[in-house]
């Protein structure tokens, strides 16, 4: 039986020495690194690197030579939220169980800590080491691939959309099709990528954005599930938040049931899709229950 | 008698089509791009790309296949200024001659305009078309130059000191170096870019990169001259500000005067180090010359 949770765990040991690294040299005292930091190490559950690591096993690949495409992808996502937590944005105080950046910093600080990580990620995919100019294309890819899918037309357009639909009432294609974008755009992100520098197949990578797509709807399900009835204390944040907000939400639109049904099978497709993957997409069908079965 | 004016008009109308393509078949009525669009297109000088694509030429190479760099400099700049003026950083009401992005638009846009830019930057640059020539190698480190220079240990560690130093009294030096990171870091990554993708040599870089310190650090000499006594419709933006928030500047520590015989001694370096280089780098010369006697 595939340990998820030992998996997860010596997984999230490897990005976080990798992150550390990164800033090794750095001075730690500076007020910007340290912001920085204070959100990045916060102790975010590190889905989108796990996800690139684990499709790279899925395929064959390395997932040691896939590291920095992890700390990229956490790097990028730790930034959107330090923004998304904004008072001009969210106006939220509470993040990963500890007060949000620009509540422990000032709001300078965190708009700068969240440009400087979006930023470093890009610093960190040139910064590679190549050999041979076959090796650099498949980074000028990767690069290609978050930058699109992190801006105006994937997840920046996302936030855009989520902020003007509150107060308004969505459909339920309309709520997928500004998911797809908000949180659905990066994970198939980190997917692709993972398995692109292992130089997947073109009917590998079918199959893994077909995954994406499905578990990228069923976490975002899931987090709307977790903001009615989940447990503030274990989730770090404030739940009851959405339906404050007057946001879109499945639980407000199917019910809580109706949506439970639905990351249920979202989660069965995905799960179909990696159904002619061997044995080394056992991470990648264990990631894709946990992603329903957290609690937070 | 070469003509400056002709050759920035020229430039700008390259750099303003190619920006524009980029663009091309997106919905201009999307309020993020729209918001990215009004400032992107709101008649900045374009120093940095200008620069850029002069220092290609200094070198004897193309400066058509600099564009995408030219492009993505005014998009990383862009953003700076979109941030900078935030109500949280510098809250300006007035750029360009028009109100700053978040007063056109919102806070929240702003904030994620500014983003969009970044991360588009970034897209471009890894987006451009590799041939036998045109490496992939020579784009990464491309991506890596900017990146480095508008991070956290470039202009975003330039201003955040900028912002510590409100009110605190610097020395010249510790001036120095703080516009070194703030603005000097972007304008010696447009030049070593330039020139990068046209296989400068080695020395040539050197030259560039004397050239670019000391026209970078003209130039804010400059726009702390012209904060002081620059007319205030000329520049569309308001003037007096510095001293109104206690900024620390070459006019407050130097006086007048001096500070322009300090920008002017620092661009007959510029010009010197120039020295070797032959006619191909005249367009460098007068930008050097013209960074100084600008008005706006």
């Amino acid at each position: 039986m595939f340990d998820l949770n030992a998996y997860i765990i010596n997984k999230n040991r490897q990005i976080n020495v990798a992150l550390e690294k990164i800033f090794h040299g750095s001075q730690p005292s500076e007020p910007i690194i340290e912001a920085m930091k204070y959100s990045l190490m916060a102790g975010g559950k590190r889905i989108r690197p796990v996800l690139c690591l684990a499709s790279a096993e899925a395929v064959g690949g390395n997932p040691q030579a896939v590291l920095p495409v992890a700390c990229a992808l956490e790097m990028v996502h730790t930034y959107s939220l330090i923004h998304d937590d904004l008072p001009a944005m969210d106006n939220d105080d509470l993040r990963r169980g500890k007060p949000t950046c620009h509540v422990a910093f000032d709001e300078a600080t965190a708009i700068l800590a969240g440009d400087a990580l979006l930023t470093l990620a890009f610093q960190v995919l040139s910064s590679v080491r190549v050999t041979g100019e076959n090796q650099a294309s498949g980074w000028l890819k990767i690069i290609q691939m978050i930058s699109t899918a992190a801006g105006y037309q994937g997840m920046i357009r996302g936030q855009m959309l989520d902020m003007a639909a509150e107060g308004q009432h969505l459909t339920v294609d309309e709520l997928k099709s500004m998911h797809a974008l908000k949180t659905g755009a990066l994970i198939e992100a980190s997917l692709l990528c993972g398995a692109l520098l292992s130089d997947a197949r073109k009917q590998q990578m079918d199959i893994l954005k077909a995954y994406a797509r499905n578990i990228g709807l069923a976490f975002q399900v899931t987090d709307d599930i977790l903001n009615v009835e989940g447990n503030p204390e274990e989730m770090g944040k404030a739940v009851g938040t959405d339906q404050l907000r007057g946001k879109n939400t499945y639980p407000a639109i199917l019910g809580i049931d109706s949506s439970r049904r639905f990351a249920e099978k979202l989660v069965a497709k995905a799960l179909a899709a990696l159904e002619v993957f061997d044995i080394r997409a056992e991470p990648l069908r264990a990631l894709a229950t946990y992603i329903i079965e957290r609690n937070r």
